[in-house]
């Protein structure tokens, strides 16, 4: 077992945990043979869904909590009262060595108050955030925050800048990946003082990647930049827009392909093709949300995704975990605080 | 002429002016037979181009001025310099009352400030905001604002809602409109002190319409709300990554259909079905961002659009200006302002 990967699963997280859960496992294994698993939840239904399946009995091991964070815990409130939750020993995992990463469908706001109590930040880093993936007309880009810091520092936005673009060359393997400012105009005089104020730092320091400027909303689907750094309040709405609107296209795609007989047959013969798009186009293939910033890999996966959806928030956390993302920002940051010291923050006493 | 509805406009703002306002005049008197026009700009080039379209001539008059605000112009700097720019004097002609409305696709930022500047703010609207129309799964929603206003207060938020409110009774013709207010989660604990304050001042004041409460970024598309309040900032981004999906999706549809011969056939066969999905999400159906809580009707154009795209926005400051919405906004303004006096704020004081 030793060469194997441990990857700590929040068994009850998600709105069809743990059955959805399990069987996420169950397909991940498949696609990474390295991998075993700590099942944390309730064990008279979590053992008999491994039993079921032998070659992940053989690499899981469950271990019983009859405590679960609910889904509309306050985070506060799962902090203090959920000690012995599913959800917390998962981390607990992770913060004691015995896990390489930890994967959750439950609570966002209980899972990131958790994971930033248990495993603490990185030295330079005073906020974790979310990151995930985007398709866009040039493949697939990088963005954060999406949720976490519902307010944001310009410095906090630097970190943030920092955090992607190290995420971009270790886990996408781009040399020089481009980093974009969120705002509402590409000039320099537009926006608020914190996009401001992160624009100027980020165009002054020695930065990893390069530094782009301002991107605006729809840069994001473009793919203009590698990495599109945002406020948590902005970037979740510009992450849930952009979902609503590739679910109105899809509704609008298939009331149009049902609107007459010749377009019915239509489809039938563009069926092949479409389906592609489909897969290139399924949310489950970006399921997956990354805590960059802390002293351990934690992933969150959407709460009402299923097995499929679910495995890949695992292959998200596996890859995390075994690039050694962590140490990259942990060097870049140290690195920076020695090249050029923040007098203003934290950071600068690290 | 007296019975007719006079529109100014800015004939050298946009990126295809003066020919793409002239044109887009045209196809407006076509459809707005009432109509009649003030063209401000430089005449050596207007009126060649009015003067090959008899029908538009009889209804139009050039006004000239050598002056035209330029695309990348500081707001402040168009404001102070822009005196006599074909902006300015559009502008002046609604104060003035010589015009019910004016139409411009130039500089945003210079015509908010100059119009702010020029026909000042409704009693009780405290700062004026930026609204268009987004194509939803149920029809078509308002959302507000769009740009004008990078930093808000939950006051500012109120009165949004109230606008917006107003707006899709007046314009919408809706009797019990609602509304929702952009967040990152639908619980009374999400999102920052803003939202929430303006939340709680919502719930409790004899709102004109039904307050929904907190909206996500996929409620836009949904259509789970009427009308969506938000900052100029969010709003704005909100706004671009819907665009820049749908512009995702629509490239990626055509990718699908040239990937194989049978896709190519089955387009073929599905493509009348695709021209009307295509009317029907034509960014140009949607032009004509409006400025709401102004004393004068202001309707701003995509800079970018064509005659098409500045026909509709001119569409759109003719049904504001016909449909009294700036009078529903000043009684509704004074019965709340009577009903619920507002201590903290100037609205209070009107």
């Amino acid at each position: 077992m030793s060469q194997r990967l441990t990857i700590a699963l929040d068994a009850m997280g998600g709105d069809h945990a743990p059955d959805m859960v399990i069987a996420g496992a169950d397909i991940a294994r498949e696609r990474h043979p390295d991998v075993q698993f700590l099942l944390y939840g309730d064990a008279a239904r979590v053992e008999p869904l491994v039993a079921k399946r032998a070659a992940l009995k053989s690499v899981s091991e469950v271990i019983h909590t009859d405590d679960a964070v609910a889904a509309d815990a306050k985070p506060s409130v799962a902090l203090r009262a959920g000690r012995r939750s599913s959800m917390r020993l998962a981390i607990d995992a992770v913060a004691e060595g015995r896990a390489a990463c930890v994967v959750s469908a439950g609570n966002t706001g209980a899972l990131m108050a958790m994971a930033k109590f248990v495993l603490k930040t990185l030295p330079g880093v005073d906020r974790p955030a979310m990151a995930s993936f985007f398709p866009t007309l040039r493949g697939e880009s990088v963005m954060l925050d999406l949720g976490a810091n519902t307010e944001c520092t310009a410095e906090n936005l630097v970190q943030f800048a920092l955090m992607g673009s190290i995420f971009a060359r270790t886990v996408l393997g781009l040399t020089e990946p481009t980093v974009g400012l969120l705002n509402i105009g590409s000039e320099d005089v537009k926006g608020n003082e914190t996009v401001r104020g992160a624009a100027t730092r980020l165009k002054e320091m020695p930065f990893p990647g390069r530094f782009y400027g301002f991107v605006e909303g729809n840069d994001i689907a473009t793919g203009t930049t590698d990495v599109i750094v945002t406020d948590g309040f902005t970037g979740n709405v510009a992450l849930k827009t952009a979902e609503g609107t590739a679910k109105l296209y899809t509704e609008f795609l298939r009331r149009t392909f049902q609107s007459s007989l010749t377009a019915k047959i239509g489809y039938l013969l563009a069926r092949p093709a479409f389906q592609k798009l489909k897969a290139r186009t399924d949310p489950r293939r970006y399921n997956g949300a990354m805590f960059l910033g802390l002293r351990g890999v934690c992933v969150k996966s959407h709460g009402g995704t299923d097995a499929l959806g679910f495995a890949n928030a695992i292959g998200v956390a596996a890859n995390l975990a075994t690039n050694g993302f962590n140490e990259k920002i942990k060097e870049e940051m140290q690195r920076l605080a020695s090249a050029n010291p923040i007098p203003d923050t934290k950071a600068a006493a690290v």
